[in-house]
């Protein structure tokens, strides 16, 4: 037990405070609206509170779309049962319902379209939420390479694109379903084209 | 030679400055503040030579940016040489090419940011122009696996954003370069995904 349980119960509160604060922000006026004021008022805090924490609106704005998902809670590990293709598709089941759900995808497209317009936040959103989300899937392909489920030499970042970013264009698009036979779908050509090549 | 030069010569000119007046518009003011009257006055002609050859915003819009690339001059086929790989490989360099060219990419860029925010846009825009580039593509595939090229039971949709979905996803979070180089391991690798099944 800790020693002062009630600081550290209130300071995570207040950290859970400015992340929806700064998500709702996001979504209600557009990223380049959004200020530490803003945030600090909507969540009750000062906003002194939030640069002990988050050295940017960047940097806050990012982690509170980091939260929304799972891997929001600290632990990006993908599972590793030692079968890549039951752990992928677990993973991109549970992918592909995020994006279907509109409470989950709602923000997240008022964020990208803000990323897809502006170089600069493009760049902050690669280095703070998805460069930590593809090293930890890539851990997970380095593993299956090392159990020769997976080409010694693939290419672990064109993997990734071949593997999420058939879903992010048709959920960007809205050109199809996103369901659970999609992404088995996804998983089982992805891994066809990473397949070891057969010994003569 | 057609008996009456000057009239055909007199509308291809309009059909043109209407569609560069069209493209221009969408850059400067966005889509949904593009209107036929303003697109009749800056192409110098009137709203009724707009309708007679187009139905609707969405309609000429979409019919502007087709005509961005070689596919406007109206033949969508890509090159059927007998070798699937080749063939991509050519369309593909061509494709990374454009996106990374900002003349080209810069207006493209403007509507992919009003389509994914209007899904009522999207579907036009799934309709009118990415649905024809699509059947061209899948008519491409469909000779190879005549050839036996690629397996007979390939889903020919998915195959499509396989291919393309990656390259979409680069140019739009500007996550990685453009190169020949990259438009080749995307094809190595969704050719490797479509591959026929070797026999027993």
């Amino acid at each position: 037990m800790p020693k002062q349980p009630d600081p550290a119960r209130r300071s995570e509160r207040s950290r859970q405070a400015i992340l929806d604060a700064t998500r709702e922000l996001v979504s209600e006026v557009g990223y380049a609206k959004v200020s530490i004021e803003a945030i600090a008022a909507r969540a009750g805090v000062g906003k002194q509170t939030i640069y002990r924490w988050w050295r940017s609106k960047g940097a806050v704005v990012f982690d509170s779309f980091l939260a929304l998902s799972d891997a929001g809670e600290g632990d990006l590990a993908l599972p590793d049962t030692g079968d890549i293709e039951a752990d992928l598709k677990a993973v991109m089941r549970a992918t592909v319902a995020e994006f279907a759900d509109p409470a989950f995808s709602a923000p997240i497209r008022a964020l990208n379209m803000e990323i897809i317009g502006d170089p600069g936040l493009a760049a902050q959103y690669l280095e703070k939420l998805a460069g930590p989300l593809d090293e930890a899937k890539k851990a997970r392909l380095r593993s299956a390479q090392q159990a020769g489920q997976i080409a010694p030499d693939a290419d672990l970042d064109l993997a990734l694109e071949l593997l999420y970013a058939p879903l992010y264009q048709r959920w960007l698009l809205r050109s199809g379903p996103l369901t659970p036979e999609y992404a088995d779908a996804l998983v089982d050509l992805t891994l066809k084209a990473l397949r070891p090549s057969a010994r003569p």
